[in-house]
């Protein structure tokens, strides 16, 4: 039985090229780049090199690049940071969040901007949200279990005008908009200027590069605390003996995400319509949920009423088929998705809803066999 | 020129197992183990058996294990989570901690344990310094720069008699001991209740495993807050998608590393008793730092009065040594160590210390050919 893994958004697996990145630095140039002497000072060399590639494909400057154990500690870096930074400010969060977002806001009490029913923020809720003392925005660019893409472009014009005013009012307190774009990096555009963000998450993981590798953009001028402290390695950012190896394959991985961004969007685009056009086709009932316009090619969320979402992908399993049920961080926990409770679905609802996500290997005939599967289990029964 | 490396107190290569036991988990075995489809489930079974390894080495249970992305995030663990979980609670540390330590420890303003001339804590400083406030002890196993094995055994039964007495004055805060026993890996035994900790931080970068892996082991009952929150992996004291290749990489490290402690701390003493002999034969002036009888066999810190330790280190680096001056993770910073400084060293001797630190490839030739580098350097010139 051929596997059909249709779970890209919880983990991707290494490149060919990515794994020839890090080989060198796991037995050969093992040294710690802190170090002074000429072969250390090689290895610091190509970590730096790494840095100032990511910070090219962001529009970034080198400095602006902390590298991190991945997008939960780039996340947690960027919440926990400004929080601390500013005890006095307040935190607003999009309703539909990924965990690593939710939890380090909800340590300071932030709030939620509303999503409509299509899982887009509600931006003149977002307006009215904003107060003096807000610090931090945190909007993800895709959100990991709708593929919905956010208005960031009309929310980083919101904040500026916020800004504009604070300006003007004397009101010294900065006003960061940070952007969770974990699901993004092999899809879209992640140059942080034309984003508008001021923080920015990517994670190794789901770009088809090493597990716990990832970066926070920090925009220059933008302040937080550090999460690690001690040997001041990452501009005082985030300590730790650097790990070069992964480092090194995060660089390759975003690389070559970023330069086939365009054909692999058109590609899967393709084939998610054609799915969504074949599940409606044999499951008329079933919803497809998120807007249609703007979504990431890479996940179809769809509710079927009244099945058990576990069950069902349980034996969908069985047949060959690797979907999730929800995220895969909260697929552990018996607590029905958040983000599907944000967009309106209701417990029973949400607790009937598959995601689907695609990549590298899925083709026609991977989204042929999953609608036949489909079929059999729900039709033809 | 055949290149001595004598810096593996800052790095070590990964062994060719370890890279082995990574490998299945770049592209094939690649699922995220919180996923609940089959191929999934077993990722996740084989980060727990690694786990379970782990445990068992260290003599504790498998849900004491916490994985981390190295020792710097696991001693920021143990300091910051168990000073946010006792905001009323104080903490000491010795006086040569690692920055890893010193600087999260500063962000609650620790107070400091002493050490003598010879790098060993105080131990009736110790029991004078502890209070009924006093939540965190947190004493090295081998000091990074010295050597020196501090007497935990000793410290746990000073805190061991503290705890009978809040028991008896009915004082509930805890009082735990942490040990951050990054450079003991190789040589000591880890034995949790042997040595009498409740909380312990590894690192596969100093064992020949891979960087930014490592653990903290947080014995059951012990509570401390998370440093990095989301998704609630690693129960909930440490969120993100797990790494299993570099779990896997750093529990064969530990394996390998234990197993063949005993043998290699026998080869490696005689060869840096040697060592010591021949520098103190060749250099009368030249001072050995540290206590003599509680040393790891892998570092000998030496103070070449009058000399410019970083011009001798480029020296020596010219001709094929690579030695260190303090720590790697202290070496960018102009600062003089604060480990040489507390016991005693003035900041001009401290600034002519050298740091040699033996590992897999030391042998006899690598010593002869230091000291006979060292008299070409020094003596000969």
């Amino acid at each position: 039985m051929k596997k059909i893994y249709m779970d890209y958004s919880a983990a991707t697996p290494m490149r060919p090229e990515v794994i020839e990145a890090m080989q060198p630095f796991f037995s050969d140039k093992f040294y710690n780049p802190s170090a002074i002497y000429l072969a250390a000072k090689d290895v610091k060399k190509q970590l730096e090199a790494a840095r100032h590639s990511v910070a090219v494909i962001l529009g970034a400057k080198p400095a602006e690049i902390i590298f991190t154990a991945g997008a939960t500690e780039a996340n947690n870096l960027a919440v926990q940071g400004v929080a601390r930074q500013f005890p006095e400010g307040e935190i607003l969060i999009s309703a539909v969040e990924h965990e690593s977002v939710t939890a380090p806001a909800g340590l300071f009490g932030a709030n939620e901007i509303p999503v409509d029913d299509k899982g887009l923020i509600i931006l003149n809720k977002l307006s009215n949200l904003i107060n003096d003392k807000t610090v931090l925005v945190s909007v993800m660019l895709v959100n990991n279990e709708l593929g919905v893409i956010q208005p960031l472009a009309e929310v980083a014009k919101i904040i500026a005008e916020v800004r504009r005013d604070r300006a003007q009012n004397g009101n010294k307190l900065p006003l960061y908009l940070h952007t969770d774009a974990a699901q993004a990096g092999n899809y879209l555009d992640l140059h942080t200027s034309r984003l508008g963000v001021d923080l920015m998450s990517l994670n190794g993981g789901k770009i088809y590069g090493p597990k716990q590798s990832g970066i926070l953009y920090v925009k220059a001028g933008a302040k937080l605390q550090p999460l690690i402290v001690g040997g001041g390695q990452e501009f005082n950012l985030r300590s730790g003996t650097e790990n070069v190896a992964a480092i090194c394959g995060f660089a390759k991985a975003l690389e070559l995400a970023q330069a086939g961004r365009q054909a692999e969007f058109r590609r899967l685009n393709g084939l998610r319509e054609n799915f969504e056009t074949q599940l409606k086709d044999n499951f008329p009932t079933a919803t497809i949920n998120g807007t249609v316009k703007h979504r990431s090619p890479h996940i179809t969320s769809v509710t079927f009423d009244g099945e058990d979402n576990e069950r069902l992908m349980m034996r969908l399993d069985e047949k060959g088929i690797m979907c999730a049920v929800g995220s895969a961080c909260s697929a552990s926990s018996d607590e029905p998705s958040h983000v599907l409770r944000a967009i309106g679905l209701s417990e029973a609802r949400a607790q009937s809803t598959l995601r689907f996500s695609f990549g590298a290997s899925t083709d026609q005939a991977a989204v042929d066999q999953v609608i036949s599967t489909l079929c059999d289990l729900l039709i033809n029964r």
